[in-house]
C-alpha cells in the first residue's frame, strides 16, 4: 500500500514556499506501513491538476491532496478531483449552515463565494475543520482496484488538526498490518561510497528491506528499514543488518542510538570525569560551537580560544613567534603548540587544535586551500593529523575539519579511555 | 516557456527532508521569465522515475532533475532518462579522469562504482562540477517540440555552483526576453509581522509587482520583483519600492546589496582600520564563526574568546570572581566585564560579548532560559543590551543572539564611525 501527496496552488511554486504539509503526512502514513513513493506541486491549472490527479491514481492507493479548497475562483482541487475521478458535486446543506455560522460567530455575514466550500462530491465523507472555513472530503474510488482520495485544506494547522482527528481512524482501519522496524548507524571518517561499496554486498537485494546512505559534510547515516509481517521480524533483519555492517566498518561507526558525534563525545567525557577545550584558527568557532550545542555541555566544555591571527596565536596560546616564523601558522608544528597552549590555558584534560587554510585565497600561508592540521593533547600525549579536502568552498572546508577534528577526538577517547 | 523541477531520492521522501534545491532553480527561471509549473519528488525507482520524466516532458519546455548522480547502486537518474528519451550512454574519458584526479588529490585510489559517474547521455552537453564527483548533463531533445533536459548533482551546493556557472548562460540564450528585476533589502532588529505591517501598504496592489517576505532567525528578506516590457520599468518599480520601503524601516534596513550582516559589518571595520574580538558564553562560538564565515575576515578578526565556565571568565577574560558571585554569570555586569576583558586580551578595537541562557536548563544561573546580555566594549565606551526570547529551543536562541549581537555591533560603528 503507498500514497502520494499533491499540493495544490501556484503560491506554492514561488522560490520562497516550501510544502511541509507532506512531511506531517508522511511521517504518519510511514508509522502505519504506508509508504509515500511521490510528492507533487502543481499549480492552480485545472487542466495540469486533473492530469496528475489521474496519474498519482493509476500508481498509488492513497492521494492526498492539499489546498485548493478556498472559496475562490483559483480554488480548483473539487472541481478537479470531480472531472478526474467522473464524478458530481453537490452543496452539503449541513457543511453550508456551518460555514455560515463560523462567519455569524465573527458577527459577519457569508460572502457568497464561500458557497463553493460546501461543494461535496457526491459519496464522499466529509472530514470536519475545526480551524477554518473549508471541510475535507474523503472519497473512496472502487475500479479495478481500491482507491482513496483525500481533499484537505492548505493551512498547516487547519490540516494537522484534520489528518489526525479524521484521517488517521480511518487510515488504521486499510492500512496494512505491517510493522516496520528502522536500524541506524551513525559513522564518519569514511566517504560515501567506501561505506556503500563496504557494505552494498550486504543488502542488495534482500527482500522486505529498504536501505539508505545520506551523507552531509562528512557525516554519514546508513538507515535499515525493514519492513515485515511482524515486530520481531522487523526488529531482528534491521538490527542484523546494523550488526553486520558495523562489523564492516569498524571503529567508523559512532553511534547506533541516533546520537550525533558532539554528544557521543560528550558523553565520553562525562564518563571520564574530563574536559576538553579548543583552539581553533580555520574553523573560527565552528567545533566549540558543535561541542557546546549539546545541552549540559558545561560539563565537559569550559571555554576556548579562536585564535585567527600569528599575533593571537602567541599571545593567548603562547605558540613562539619563531616557530610560526620557521614551519608557518598552518603546520603540525603549529597545530601541535596550540593544542597544548589551549591544554594548559583553561587547564583541561584534552585539547583540540586546528590551522588550516579554508580559501578562497590562502592569505599568505604557504599551504594550499583545503588544507587542514588537526592537533589533539591529552594527557598521555599530542598528536598531529593532516588533512586535505580539495573543495574550493569555505564553508564546506570549515564544516569537514570540525567533523574529522570531532571524529579524531573521539577516537583518541576511545583509545585512552576504552569504547 | 515552462519548467519542472523532479527531486530524485527516496531520502528526499522521508518526514525529514524537503527539496530546497527547488527553490534556488526556481528563483533564477523566474528572474529570466520562465515559469514553473510543477515540481515533483520521486524515490528510488526506476519505472516510476521514468515515466515522470515522460510525462515533464510531454507537458514542459525545460525539466531539471537534481539527485541521483552518484555511484551507487540506487542512483538512476543517468538510466531513468537514457530510457525515457531512448538514448544511448558511454563513458567519458575526460570526465573518468577528472573522477580519478579528484581522488588522488585526497591520496585515494577511485573505487570501482564512481565509474558509473562517467556515464554521459550521448549527444548530451557536459556540466562541470567543480564541487563534487558528479557531471551534469545537458541535453536537447528535438521531438514535436523542442525540449531542454537538464541533470544536476543533490547537494546544494554542488548544484548551486553548477547551475550559476553552466546552466545560467544556456537557459540565457533559450529564455523568452521578459524584463524582471528584484529590489532586495536585509533587514533585521524588528518580527516578520511588525516588517509585513510596516510595508504591505505600498506593496498590495501594485500591479507588475511580487512582494516577498523571507525570515530566517532573526534575518528578514525583502524581495520587490517587477516583470515589466523593458528592463528600464522594471528596475524603476522595484527599486522605487525598496526606497520606499527603505524610508519606513530606518536603521532596521542593513543592506540592499544582497551582503549578509557579517559582510557588512567586515566592511564597516576595513573601512575604519578597526578589528574586533568576541567573548561568547552561550553562544559557544557561534558569533565567530560567522564573523569568520567571511573570506578575508583576518583583516578585521585576529582571535577570540569562548568562556563558558565562571573559572574560565575569570582565568581568560580577568572577570572578577566577586563581580560573578555578586551578579551572577548571566548579567548585565558580567556582559560588560567579559567585553572588556576580550577587548584588553587581544588589543582589539570592539568587542562583543553574549552571555545568557540558552536552555533547555538555567544551569544554575538565575536568569530564565532564553535570556541573553549583549556587550559591545568599543573606544568610547561599553553598552550592554537585554534581551529575552522565548523559545524553548537551544540552537534558535542561539542564532537569534548572534543575529543580535552583529546587529548591535554595526549600529554601534555607523553611529561610532558614520553610515
Amino acid at each position: 500500500m503507498n500514497a502520494e501527496i499533491i499540493a495544490v496552488g501556484s503560491e506554492m511554486l514561488t522560490a520562497g514556499r516550501l510544502d511541509t504539509n507532506s512531511l506531517f503526512i508522511t511521517e504518519h502514513l510511514n508509522a502505519l506501513g504506508i509508504e509515500v513513493t511521490a510528492k507533487h506541486v502543481i499549480g492552480d491549472d485545472t487542466v495540469r491538476l486533473v492530469t496528475a490527479i489521474e496519474r498519482a491514481l493509476a500508481d498509488s492507493t492513497i492521494l492526498f491532496l492539499s489546498g485548493g479548497l478556498g472559496p475562490t475562483e483559483d480554488d480548483l482541487t473539487r472541481d478537479a478531483v470531480a472531472r478526474a475521478i467522473g464524478c458530481t458535486m453537490s452543496i452539503d446543506p449541513g457543511t453550508l449552515s456551518a460555514i455560515e455560522e463560523r462567519f455569524l460567530r465573527m458577527s459577519r455575514k457569508m460572502p457568497e463565494i464561500n458557497r463553493r466550500q460546501a461543494m461535496i462530491l457526491d459519496g464522499a465523507e466529509i472530514l470536519s475543520n475545526d480551524r477554518g472555513t473549508a471541510p475535507g472530503q474523503w472519497r473512496v474510488v472502487n475500479g479495478q482496484s481500491r482507491r482513496f482520495i483525500v481533499l484537505l485544506p492548505g493551512p498547516p494547522s487547519e490540516l494537522k488538526s484534520m489528518f489526525t482527528r479524521e484521517c488517521l481512524p480511518r487510515l488504521e482501519k486499510i492500512a496494512p498490518k505491517a510493522s516496520i522496524h528502522t536500524a541506524v548507524l551513525r559513522v564518519t571518517g569514511i566517504s560515501e561510497s567506501q561505506l556503500d561499496q563496504t557494505i552494498a554486498p550486504l543488502y542488495v537485494g534482500v527482500p522486505h528491506l529498504e536501505t539508505t546512505v545520506l551523507a552531509h559534510e562528512g557525516d554519514l547515516q546508513v538507515r535499515f528499514r525493514a519492513q515485515c509481517q511482524t515486530p520481531q521480524e522487523a526488529v531482528a533483519l534491521s538490527e542484523e543488518m546494523a550488526d553486520r555492517a558495523s562489523e564492516l566498518l569498524g571503529a567508523n561507526v559512532y553511534s547506533r542510538d541516533g546520537r550525533t558525534l558532539e554528544m557521543v563525545v560528550g558523553g565520553r567525557l562525562v564518563a571520564a570525569s574530563a574536559t576538553v577545550t579548543v583552539a581553533e584558527s580555520a574553523t573560527g568557532g565552528g567545533l566549540a560551537q558543535r561541542i557546546t550545542s549539546v545541552p549540559g555541555s558545561s560539563a565537559w566544555f569550559a571555554g576556548g580560544y579562536i585564535t585567527y591571527a600569528r599575533s593571537t596565536k602567541t599571545r593567548l596560546l603562547g605558540v613562539p613567534a619563531d616557530l610560526l616564523a620557521q614551519h608557518g601558522a598552518v603546520s603540525k608544528e603549529a597545530a601541535a603548540a596550540m593544542a597544548e597552549g589551549a591544554r594548559r590555558g583553561v587547564n583541561a584534560d584534552w585539547a583540540v587544535s586546528i590551522t588550516g587554510n579554508a580559501g578562497p585565497s590562502t592569505d599568505g600561508e604557504e599551504a594550499p586551500v583545503g588544507t587542514m592540521f588537526i592537533g589533539i593533547a591529552g594527557p598521555d600525549k599530542t598528536e598531529v593529523t593532516h588533512r586535505l579536502w580539495p573543495v574550493n568552498d569555505r564553508g564546506r572546508v570549515r564544516a569537514f575539519a570540525s567533523q574529522a577534528a570531532l571524529d579524531l577526538l573521539n577516537r583518541r577517547l576511545i583509545a585512552h579511555c576504552g569504547a
